[in-house]
Formats: C-alpha cells, structure tokens, sequence
C-alpha cells in the first residue's frame, strides 16, 4: 500500500448508528465505544449517514457528537461524515465543522426536499458548499441515495463537478442498487482521480476487481471484520467464499428493517437494550423480531 | 362570519415566497413587504411552505424572518409557519418558537428523508413534537404533499391523531392532487372539527361547496385578491366564471417551474430583479423565459 493511497479514504465504512437515549437525546458514550470498536476491527467512520439516522438529528447534535469522537482521540482522518442537507447553510456549517476537525472527508447528499431539479441546480448547491468553506482540505464524496433521497447525481453532473473542483471533488458512494451505474463510475471517473465506493458489500469482491476504492455499507456496523478482511484478501482464492458468507449475513438483516435490526443486534452483543432505540419516524423492532433475529445470526450458515 | 370561525384559520392562504439578496442570504425587508401586499389583499400568510424554499433555510433563517414580519406589525394570527422537518429537534424548536409568537397555526410536513415509514413512526414523531412543545395554543396542520415529500399522511394516521390529540390536530393541506383524497378527509374529518384547505385554488369552489376551510396555494402569492373573492363569493352566480379564471391565470404559472416562475412575476412587477433569485437546487427562469411569462400575463385572457 503506497503512502500515497493510504493519504485516502478507502477501504470499509461503517455508517455509523447513533446510539440514543430512552429520551431520544444521542448518546455520546455509546457513540464513542461503538466507533472505537469499528476502527479496532478496521473499518472507517461513516458517521451521519442514512444509517446513522443523520437526518433525524439537529445541525447541532451532529457537530457534539463528532467532537465527541475527537475528543475521545479517535483518528478523524478515518472519518467521513455526511454533511449535506436540504438547506445549504446546513452543508457549510456541518461541513466547514468536520474539515476544521480534520476529517479525511465528507459524504454529501444533494439537497433532497425538491424532487426533479436540474443537474444545473445540484451543480450549484454544491459549488456553493465548496466557495463558502473555502478549504484546500475539503475532500467531498458524493452520496447518490435515490431510492432514499429520491435526488440521483447523474454520471454528467460528475464529469462537470471533476471538471470544475479537481481534488475537492474525491469520489462517491454509489447506493443506487443499480450495477451498471456503479461500472460506469468504475470505468469513467476511478481512473481521473475520484474514489468509487460501492453501497452494499454484496458487490466489494466485483468493485475492487473493477478499480473500486472500497465500500460505505450498513452492515459494516454489525459485521465490520468480515467485510474488512474481504477488502483486504480481495485477490486471495477464498474471496469468492468469503463474498458468499458476507452476503448470506447481509441477508438475515435486510429481512428485518435494517436499522431497527442493526440496533437491535448490537443491544443484544453488548447487552445494552438502550440500543435498541431509534428516533421516529423509524420504530424499533419488536421483542419477538429481536430474539428471532437474534436466534438467526446465531445459527450455523446452513 | 361567525366569532368562532373567525378565531380559525381559513379562507387563502400563499405559501409565501421567500426572497433572498444577491447573496442568497434571505432578504427580510422584501419578506415584509410581500407580506403586508399580501394580508392587505386578504390572504393569509402560509410562510416557509414548499413554494417558500423552506427547507432551503436554516432554522435559524426561519426564525428570523417570521420575528421580522412580527416586529413588522403583521398579524400572527394570519401567520400559519411550516414547522416540519426530517429532525425532530428542528421541529420542535420552530413550532414552539411560531406557538410563542403568537401563529395561528403551524403547517407540519412528517419527516421525510426515510421513504416507506411506518404510520407507527409517523404518529411517534407528531406525538414527539406535541408533546415537547408541550403547549395548549399549538394548533397543527398536517401537511399532506406525498408529490415532494415521498411521504403521504393516510386517512387511518390522521384518524388516530385526531383521536389522541383533539384540538391540537387542527386540520390539512392536501397538496396530493388526489381530489378523491381531498373528498374523503372533507366528508370523514371536516366534521370532527378538522379543517380542510385544498392544496390549490383549482379546487377551491368544489373544496368550499363540500365544507372546506379554503385554499393554501402557491400562486396566492401572484394572484391573491382573485382567488380570496371566490373564497368570499363562492356562493354568488358567477363563483364558476372567477373559478375559470383563477385556473386559466394557474396554468400559465405552471408552464414553467413554479416558483422561479413566480419570482419573476414579482421582480417585474416591483421592478425589483433581485426578487428572481432562488437557493439551489432550484435555477432562476432565463431572461427569455421572464419576457414570455410577462407577455402572457399582460395578454387578455383568450
């Protein structure tokens, strides 16, 4: 691994969940603790992503909660928070904060509450993020969620953001779900210095062999050393095998809501029903999932 | 007009136009005067609506601009804020700060990143936002706009809210399009004290004719006087004949993005420009684009 490559972002990230209180407040400790078991086993930290219930938290809480991290000494160099927002001053404050901390990077979703805008206008929401921080350390991926933010990042907006903000524009996390897509990324952008990260690591074996830089993927909470050391054994004869065993994990949990069962899985390690708690408008798992979910991941692979 | 009714909100509302200086910060002097034009010709004041850019801005904008139009002089009891938003704590912050002023109501959009959620999650997190604001003047519309927000507030959510929070659940706007939805919220809830305004004026005699509150639409920013002497009138012999002209006047909005669209309007009609301008991701009409609008409005009506 050149000095170069490890300057980057890349590898497996975590979208880090966000522990909250019985009163739905976060939970900075149980925060911290689970971010420092992620990074122990290798993985990055992809906090106030989708799965970190980011949108459900207030400008605010996001910014206490990453000094908290900092504070606690964890690397922000390994970070990568999800710093856009429907408003912009939203983006700049978040990201402005999180390069301030020195984090390696940023993953930006579009603006979301408009439906069908114009490449024209994505492309000035985040020029605009970019003129207001004003940063030479800025490193942005692009977060192209559109069955969530139901905002897609067309391959032309890239080609005219790369064009425009060389650098600053890093690379993506593809979670379309759609393959196709992330090859085109692959083959048109990787090469031009823009880190393509897959959103499931059902496709990690498929990515690295592509060029990929790696993968953001929700189950990097719950099953962060596998996935981790099929990163780094991508070229080994057993990749194949260990793909199949990440997937069939990754199904247990996609058969329940997925952040409920995430939380719920790590209530159950850690023996801390707390955990289970999410912030409306997601609902918890009920006890009979729990245990049933429980029950699945503790059985041999069949 | 009965002194009950006229405690309530009803009749015209505009999602009011938020205007913005070259800057893109909000332009609070030119949010007043809007305002005051607005109240003068009867309408009622739907501030930080879609048509508002409301989740362009920050909390702390919207804060800001609805203390001005109250520092301003400008009716509270006019004033119906949209509150909502994807955090719960946003949500609460600026629906108790809108009850302290004084707002008639407050207009709350569900959270609406997450896609799919549960009416379970929905009614927990209206739920959270009653009960933290924790006041018996609070009066929520439920803001029904599944076109934007991918997230529909269904006939059995509104009947359990009604259910558990009388009094506080005041009514809707229902900006599905759907007039079927509109009919059944008007024959199953408007009796229960739960007020209907149609999401457009082209609705507003079949919406006034079965009982409804009135309208809160876009181009009651552009057309107000018109629209407000249907809402006034919409018994008299020629309610049908204001009805098709109020749409035909809609239709030429809506041949091009509505609220640019509308911007333009008001820079030409102020002589103001700087009135044109949009946050991202939104784009601005062309100049060609304004010269046409300006031409069809001018033109008799054919």
């Amino acid at each position: 691994m050149s000095i170069q490559a490890a300057d980057r972002p890349q590898g497996v990230y975590a979208p880090v969940l966000t522990p909250f209180n019985a009163d739905l407040s976060p939970s900075a400790p149980r925060f911290v603790a689970h971010c420092r078991a992620l990074v122990d086993q290798g993985a990055g930290l992809a906090i106030f992503g989708t799965n970190s219930e980011a949108n459900s938290l207030s400008v605010a809480e996001k910014r206490q909660l990453l000094d908290a991290l900092v504070d606690a000494g964890l690397p922000p160099a390994r970070m990568m928070p999800g710093t856009g927002a429907c408003a912009l001053p939203d983006a700049v404050e978040l990201t402005r904060h999180a390069v301030n901390a020195g984090c390696g990077g940023v993953l930006m979703l579009p603006p979301f509450y408009y439906k069908g805008v114009s490449d024209e206008g994505l492309f000035r929401a985040f020029a605009h993020v970019i003129e207001q921080v004003a940063d030479a350390r800025l490193r942005i991926y692009l977060y192209h969620i559109p069955p969530v933010s139901g905002v897609p990042i067309s391959l032309a907006l890239i080609d005219r953001l790369l064009g425009e903000f060389p650098g600053i524009i890093a690379g993506i996390k593809d979670s379309s779900g759609d393959w196709a897509n992330t090859q085109a990324m692959l083959r048109d952008f990787q090469p031009r210095g823009f880190d393509v990260f897959a959103g499931t690591e059902t496709v990690l074996l498929d990515t690295m062999r592509a060029g990929g830089a790696g993968c953001i993927t929700a189950t990097g909470n719950v099953n962060a050393a596998p996935i981790v050391a099929l990163y780094r054994n991508w070229q080994a004869p057993d990749a194949q095998d260990r793909q199949r065993a990440l997937n069939d994990t990754r199904a247990i949990f996609q058969s329940y809501p997925m952040i409920p069962a995430m939380k719920a899985a790590i209530a159950q390690r850690r023996n801390d029903p707390a955990w289970m708690t999410v912030r409306p408008p997601l609902v918890e798992l009920t006890d009979a999932q729990a245990a049933q979910l429980a029950q699945r991941l503790a059985a041999p692979a069949g």
